[in-house]
């Protein structure tokens, strides 16, 4: 066993998917679960992602070696900050939040001595949430990028959390800049979920039956749950706006294509994208 | 035996469908192919998408009783009239473009008597291409919008070209306008081929570690062959554009609400996206 207790805080998708890879692979001794909701408590100890649980914060992460939050990125930097009053020296923490400024900027250096936080993003997830859809895969040979520290040398802490991830199958990169992190994944996940609900919004309900397999691909990511997504936009907010210009300007190049140019140059357009994405994989 | 011989011109992914299908649910008792390329042709064979072949339209059409036409769109209608010219009185045509104002508008009044086309666009496709990916289930439930004859009674033709459709497990949806259907796929089908695209486009390959299943779904009309969709683009100009125009609308609407805005305004903003999108079901 790499840990004797850890604790998820959160236990909807990602949090589920984590206590299952991480009982599954038998990581741990236990899993504990905590969350504001009950129901979701009781749910997940059903299907397997927690051995226990409970809704007091400061009770479920007492004796973790290892606290993971997984909960909406506005509130990842206020649980860590006070979960840490109720740990003991030598406790990590992880996270799983798609932004990583915000959380970095508020814990800052208002850990107590001996506390880590090692932050964390598994790029893997999906449009459906709750623990229900949890899945002990999730993370299989996904990327889960790590923030290091700035130019300092690699900390026991981070090792310890690197091995946490690949324990639960994961791919860890890192960067050693939480705004690269977030400038690219405005680019990669942020903008992706812009474009599936500015789609989505723009189609009439009258012209469903005339929409196929395409518009479901492109569209799918808008089922993601508002609250999350807002919360992600807020948190990256400049990002995310030039993510937004910055495909704007290829709708522009593509307009002024297909108004004024020759067939040719429209081609290669459509060309170079199919490039992209072909070597991207299916 | 709803036909005794079919001829599909232009055997990739969708006149192959249409071959697997008729033949696997015996609608006519021989399936013709014709094809510029004879490696496309010698494969549908060998697939059992067609029984017999030629490269040469004029005999790959005659004795016909029913001629379907799935080449690119800007060459529909070219080959109609072309083809129009070998057959036997009583021969129907269909096809199955994207568009279908360019199409009607060219072949016009320009039949010889007794000679019908009946246009069609089974909504149904994939971003790969080719023969290869031919399936007999292609169009299993999907629509497939007619465009019937303005005011009239429903003919013959329009009867016979729905049976063969239905035989094929499409649901029949018929329009009486060209203008409406290109209208409606420009929003269903083609922006989201735009903006599949365009994000496909945005992304530096050293970035493609970083991103997620979201933004595969997203792209993944990106892969779609550029030299059709260039036809596409260009055969449906103005619809693309006011498209394309509209989702920029929704794109404005949520840089403000992101700068300026609530959250409470962006929450609703992704939760009406995920009802539109919720509603049209996986």
């Amino acid at each position: 066993m790499e840990f004797d207790k850890i604790t998820v805080i959160g236990v909807g998708l990602i949090g589920g998917s984590i206590g299952l890879a991480a009982r599954g692979r038998k990581l741990a001794a236990r899993v504990m679960g905590v969350d504001r909701d009950p129901r979701a408590l009781v749910r997940a100890a059903e299907l397997g992602a927690i051995d226990a649980y409970t809704t007091e914060l400061g009770s479920g992460v007492k004796d973790a070696e290892l606290v993971v939050v997984c909960t909406p990125v506005d509130t990842i930097a206020p649980l860590i900050l006070a979960a840490a009053g109720h740990v003991r020296p030598g406790t990590l923490f992880t996270d799983t939040g798609s932004t990583k400024r915000n959380v970095i900027e508020t814990v800052g250096n208002n850990l107590p001595r001996g506390i880590h936080y090692v932050p964390a993003h598994p790029i893997a997830g999906s449009e459906k949430s709750g623990v229900e859809n949890a899945r002990a895969d999730l993370f299989h040979r996904r990327a889960v990028v790590l923030i290091g520290s700035h130019g300092g040398p690699t900390t026991l802490a981070e090792e310890r959390v690197r091995k946490f991830w690949e324990g639960l199958g994961g791919r860890v990169v890192t960067l050693v800049s939480s705004e690269e992190h977030d400038r690219v994944l405005a680019s990669t996940s942020h903008l992706p979920h812009v474009v599936a609900a500015a789609v989505a919004r723009a189609l009439p309900p009258a012209w469903h039956d005339l929409s196929g397999t395409g518009f479901r691909d492109v569209t799918r990511l808008a089922s993601g749950d508002p609250r999350l997504w807002a919360a992600i936009f807020r948190a990256n907010r400049a990002p995310v706006i030039s993510a937004v210009n910055a495909f704007r300007e290829q709708l522009d190049r593509f307009c002024e294509l297909l108004q004024h140019g020759d067939g040719t140059a429209l081609v290669e357009w459509l060309a170079e994208a199919k490039r992209g994405r072909d070597a991207l994989g299916s």
